[in-house]
Order: C-alpha cells, then structure tokens, then sequence
C-alpha cells in the first residue's frame, strides 16, 4: 500500500451531541442563551425529507455525526477514507446572528470543542476554525488564536453573507488566514437566516428544494467578488474552497468574466491576468452534490473546461441526506483525474502528503 | 433566395428620440412626472465605457437606436437581419417604480410608441409588449387591449424583480399571454434598481462589471422557479425567453434541479416530469453576450448539452457597447444548427415563417 492518501473526503459534517457540549468552552454570562435558544436564527427552508440519513444515528444514539468513533467506523472505515475534512454542523449560522459578541463566543466555543472532542480522537480528523465573519477583526483575532493547531487547516464561514466575499470588509480574515497557510472555506444552507438578505436578487423562493437548487448562485457571486476586488492579487497565497457548491457552473463564470474583463479591465486595473486564470488558480471546488447528466461524457466534458485535476477534491456531506458515496459519485474517467480529485488536490491544498501513522 | 427568414435578431434595442415622444400616449397628469424625472429610478451601476456603440448614433442625431429608418439600414441591411425583435431601450425599469399607477401608463404608452413609431415603419420589425410586472392584474389588461397587434410577439419584462417568477402573484401575466400566443420574455440590467432587492444573495456588487458578470445568476432563479412552481404545467402552451442572460450555466442547473427533484419531488408534486424537461421545452435563451471559451469546440459541447438547436436564438443586443456581430458571433458548427440559431427556432416562437414581403 503506498504511503499516500488515496481517499480524502473534504466535507464531513462533524456534530455536537448535546448543546451542553459547547459550555465548557463558552463564558458563563453565554450560558443562558445558547441553552435556552441555541445560535438563536431560525431556518427559513427545511428538507422535507429530514436533514440527515437515518443510518447515521450512532449506536449510543444522538444526532448523526456527533459520535467521532462510529463516524470513523461507520463512514471513513467503510469507504478507506484517508482523512476528513470536518465542517461542523449547524453551527455556520452564527456569523449571521445580529450580535457580533455571542457570534465571536461561539465560534471561539466551537473550536475548543472540535479540538478536544475531534481532533484529539484520530489523526485521521482534521478541522476547520469556525469564525464570525460579521466581525472580521474579531475573526482574525480568533485565527490568531488557534490557527498553530496543527490539526486545523482551514478557515470555515457561511456562503451567506451580507456582502460578497470579495469586499474590503472581509480582508482582515484573509490576510489571517494566508499568515497561517490556512484556506478560507464557504459551507452553503444558511442562505436567508439572520442577518443575511434574500436567497436569490429576486427575492425568497417558494420551496426547500428551489432554494436548494438554487444556492449556487451564492457561489459564482463570491467568487465573482473574490477575483474583481483583486483579493488574489493582495494575498497571493490564498486559497478559497467552495464546498457544496456544485461545479457545472464554473465554466461560464469564467468566460463570462474574461469576456467582460477584456472590454472592462481599466475599471480593475489590479488584475494582472485574465479573471479564470486567478479562478484556475485559486479557488478549490468540492464534488457533492455533483450534477449527474444521463450521459456522464457531458460531466468529464465540464471537468476538462474547469482543469479538474487542479480545482475539484472529492466531498461526501456525509451524513446528510444528498451524501455522495465515494464509490458512485464519480463518472468513469482516467485515473489520474480520478486521483487528483479523491485524494491528490486535498493533500496538496491542506499539506497531508502522508497517510495517517496511527488509525485508533 | 429561399422564403423563409435567414437571420432573426431576438434582441435590439430601439430607443425614444427624446422623452417628448411618449406624450401623446401619457396621459395628461402624469406629463409633468415623466419630463422632469423619467421613470424616476435611477441606475446603481453604469457601464464605465458608455452603454451604446458610439458608431450607432443615428446620422440626424439623438440616441443610439432612435431613428427606425437608420437601425434599418445601419444594423438590419448590413447584416442581412430579416427580423429585429424589438426590446426597447431603458424602459422596463418602470416595473420597478414603487407607484404602480405611474408603471401601469408608461407600459401603455411605450406601446404604443412601439405600435405608432416603428411597428408601422417596416414589417421587420416586430414588437415586444411592456407590462408593469409588480402589478401582475394591470399588466394582463395591458396584455388585453394590445395583445391582439399582429406585430406584437412577445410581453417583456426586466429580470429584477421583487419575487422569482414562477410564484402565483405573476401568473395573471401568464395566462394573458399564453392567451394571445406571445412569449414572455425577460431582459437583464435593472438588478439591484427601485423597489427590487440587492442584485445578489449577498448584497450589492461593488462596480458594475461584477454586477453584469454575475446577472445570469437571477436568469437561473427565475427559471427554477417557474419550473418549480409549475407554472408550464399551468400555463402548457407558454414560452419564456431569457433575454441576454448568458448559456452556459444552463447545463448545471439542470442538472441539479434533475438530480434535487428525484429525492424531493413529493413536495412539487404537480410536476409530471423531470426539471430539465420543461426547460427544453419551454425556455428559449438568446445568445448575446455569448461564452467565448479559448477551445471554440468546448461551447459547442454546452451548445449539445441544452439541445441548442431547440432552445437558442441569435441576438446581438444593437447598439449596447457589448454587441455581438451576427458574422463572428458564433463559433464554427453545422450548418443545420447554425440555422436553428440564426433563425429557425426564433422563427418557429414568434411565428415568422415567411420573409418580410416588402422592404421596409
């Protein structure tokens, strides 16, 4: 068996068993709050067909994916995965709660516990530092504070947002996160709660599943934002996931935007080089949900335009309910590819060249 | 020289002389609103190089695409257009005026305008019917007293809207239209303008060649939507045209409304068939500003992905300063569907079998 990863799967929902989890971590004066009404923005949409698979609930019961030791066994064992990029669960929400105060608690709260209840349990877990993205001083003080975890490789934040990604606003947290090697992640589904506008420019959509279909839009308009504001050119060693995002749409980002750079470019002379070619560079896609045309030729055709080999990594969502099996997701498709996208762009992007030494 | 039409021009943009044109169409109480303020809601964002081809001024002066007989002669003869689809210039914010009384008589008036102005000047053009979308009852008698124009083809309307379009409150529109067999199309460049919300899901775009590389984004809302809410199952002889809003994205969001419908499809249980399927046969994109990939062959892939040749229709958006040239606007393809394009499907939509018998 070589020594590198061969499965890695970048999305993994992490969750906690009981809200009293979080309160060894959180200042008394929170308790209250977060006991009586949790994050505190109630969701707009909800899957009808519940959140989660039902063959998720771990054996000592609870919710799925707050048990680390039947997660490893019950998916990463099942399918040899490697590692797991853990994104939490639920908790992304909070950087649309309109306290910035509570918002900064929690994501400090939820840090210490998935660095004592998850990261301390198996090499093989790797974690992604929760931060207020509402109050970006106080997110970067909270990189500061446990981006040296050497379990910890990424900066994680809501795609809902109340501005695009790409504005000065935010910058305080890129520039944190480029100072400790860490990527800058978006989760989707809080799309609507809180603080954050309208789903769509035209409003709020009728039904979970067309808000759910819809919730990429989100994604081409931050990473939209991310190359015209020239963030690519002022932290040149950042790199940006889309989790959960989807990926056909990426191609006509791209065109569209160097089609309209090349008329348009004195109005951002801070770009040096054509809007795809910092996309290319710079933004990293995971593949659940992945789109599935009845003639999966067409999907290798999409993943050719993007250079999948260098900006797709493989994500299950594990154990939500659109869970993409590692073994099914993927159409036929050269092996080479096939690694880069399960294993390959992972270990380069969060630095795991090797396989974990110890599997508990 | 064969009857049928060669090249049909689903997009341009004929414009008012001066604002003086509309008066004898307004009635009186409104003249003195309309000569001091227009339709009143001004643009966030502005093309940094002007918004019209500074060779389109018409040689007696005034606006670009204000003079019928050198639109004739400046775009139509000199590329051969049989038909030019005539979409107005700068008019549908009025769907987007809070007082829907003064939205309602602008409606009216432009078409009539459009009627007396250019509908009588040459049978090549062929008009499109304005409608106050925020108030959906006034918009269908608008649809009623001018529906019956033989040289009216379709309803239109701006794409920023305050709800998706799919949802209830439109629908008196549809039925109006689908009553006298006229499409229903939207045209981008209104998003973020008047009482519609912020152009994206997470608010305003910094400059406006962010905001127009990320318009598609509300044509992929609006289209899940009607699809979603059922509006083609309602209303099954209707057809509704995405004006200029980019192709490429088309495959992705059929695929995914595909994919999200085979688990959720208990909760749009009046959809009788897949997502994917109403879009084939219900949508028609134009292709202005058309995907310039670097490989030519990769545009014609997403061409086969969303059956082109049933779905797309030429447009070169005259005179706007992103024009594209019927000559070079297409990459390299087979002629039968070079012919779907240029003409056939626009032909088979707006019912022009036949070449205009005289010229003008």
């Amino acid at each position: 068996m070589k020594d590198v990863p061969v499965l890695i799967d970048t999305d993994v929902h992490n969750a906690l068993r009981s809200a009293k989890d979080l309160l060894p971590f959180l200042p008394k004066v929170w308790h209250s709050q977060w006991i009586s009404s949790g994050i505190g923005v109630g969701a707009v949409y909800t899957s009808p067909i519940g959140g989660s698979r039902k063959d998720a609930v771990p054996e000592q019961g609870g919710s799925p994916g707050s048990d680390p030791h039947f997660l490893l066994k019950h998916h990463m064992d099942a399918y040899g995965i490697d590692y797991a990029i853990l994104t939490g669960s639920g908790l992304l929400v909070l950087s649309l709660q309109p306290d910035p105060d509570y918002g900064n608690v929690i994501a400090a709260a939820c840090n210490d516990w998935m660095a004592e209840h998850w990261l301390a349990v198996s090499p093989r877990y790797k974690g992604s530092i929760f931060i207020n993205a509402s109050d970006p001083q106080a997110a970067a003080k909270e990189i500061h504070r446990i981006g040296h975890h050497p379990d910890m490789v990424q900066v994680i934040m809501a795609s809902a947002a109340r501005f695009p990604y790409g504005q000065r606003f935010y910058h305080p947290i890129y520039e944190a996160a480029e100072q400790y090697g860490l990527a800058v992640a978006i989760h989707p589904g809080t799309e609507g709660r809180g603080i954050s506008g309208a789903p769509t420019p035209s409003g709020y959509p009728t039904r979970y599943m067309e808000w759910h279909n819809i919730l990429p839009t989100n994604y081409m308009t931050h990473i939209n934002s991310l190359v015209c504001e020239g963030v690519f050119e002022k932290f040149p060693r950042l790199r940006f996931v889309a989790i959960e995002g989807g990926i056909a749409w990426m191609p006509h980002l791209m065109w569209r935007m160097d089609k309209n750079y090349k008329a348009l470019r004195d109005s951002v002379p801070w770009l040096k080089r054509l809007p795809s070619e910092y996309i290319r560079e710079h933004i990293r896609l995971t593949t659940q949900p992945i789109e599935e045309p009845d003639d999966p030729e067409q999907l290798l055709q999409i993943l050719k335009m993007i250079d999948a080999e260098k900006t797709v990594m493989f994500s299950s969502d594990y154990p939500h309910w659109d869970f993409d099996n590692p073994r099914m997701a993927l159409p036929p498709m050269p092996k080479p590819l096939k690694q880069r996208i399960l294993a390959g762009t992972a270990m380069d992007l969060y630095d795991l060249h090797k396989r974990p030494e110890a599997r508990p």
